[in-house]
């Protein structure tokens, strides 16, 4: 399956495709669309909006994953990262596409197994997982394609592993039926 | 003009629309976008995007004025309502319309002269502005008109305002080389 990550917001929006195959993961396109803060928020959130397009349109995703944003830190960022993170859900609805939520705690133990891993350390697994010679740069775009691996490790693969759970379920009643 | 006052919201999204012409304000249209909790939020951003869409589409504003949003109070319905605030300002941007913020107590303010009116004294003067029999229902349409109003007041005739008082000013300016 094809998975874009975001890591929304709105002076770097990381936007970062994978197509992952059981637990392969191979990097399809990473970017980070950019706006400054001098900038009008309704354009900062079109620089975004466009940049989704562009890489919706180009890499036809089966799915999006997505940052949970908090409420805490900066409230002034998380406002916007709010107001980035309701631009792409509304371009997913409006194309069908399915999104998932995860923490940053969640994408981080699902790459590194440490719900508190260092940014470094999400950079170097995702460079590993990847198989790319080093860290994607900046942050943003490592943790976009964090974020995509986590669903398609986690969320993407729950409808496949849940049937190979029931099937293996059903073989064991079978097996207690037969002994 | 044509100002579109949107009340931004998962629940319900207010969306008004008032023609002003100097201190008269007439009522184009008003409504109210509603989705419920249990929805994904995707679709319920949905919901507020295909209203909006349709309000733009059939009555043509020249402006957008828009709630500021902060993150006080409940941070769940905060950063619903930040998320529906950026599906807005999207939309302005990528029809090139100006959007302004106004916070509730400058609305308040505007419509009433008492920036911490409450919600009743707003649907009062609303109703009593734009000519109404009653005040529009539920507080949204309310609130959406009067963010309209606002804006059609006070940062709408920005322009018209500061022209009349360069040509005052000029006029001074002639007089005292005159005298």
């Amino acid at each position: 399956m094809r998975v874009l990550g975001v890591d929304p917001g709105l002076t770097r929006c990381g936007l970062g495709v994978v197509d992952i195959a059981g637990r392969k993961a191979a990097l399809v396109d990473v970017r980070v669309a950019t706006s400054i803060p001098s900038m009008a928020a309704p354009e900062r959130l079109a620089v975004v909006g466009d940049a989704l397009d562009a890489v919706l349109d180009e890499f036809a995703p089966d799915a999006i994953a997505l940052e949970r944003v908090f409420a805490q830190h900066n409230v002034r960022t998380v406002m916007g990262t709010a107001q980035a993170s309701g631009v792409v859900m509304l371009a997913a609805a409006r194309r069908g596409l399915p999104v998932e939520m995860y923490t940053p705690s969640e994408v981080k133990a699902a790459v590194t197994g440490d719900g508190r891993a260092q940014k470094a350390q999400v950079g170097f697994m995702v460079a590993r997982i990847l198989g790319l010679a080093e860290p994607p740069k900046p942050a943003d775009a490592a943790d976009a394609l964090a974020i995509a691996i986590t669903h398609g490790w986690r969320g993407g693969t729950v409808g496949a592993a849940t049937d190979a759970q029931s099937r293996w379920a059903a073989a064991e009643r079978a097996a207690r039926r037969r002994g």
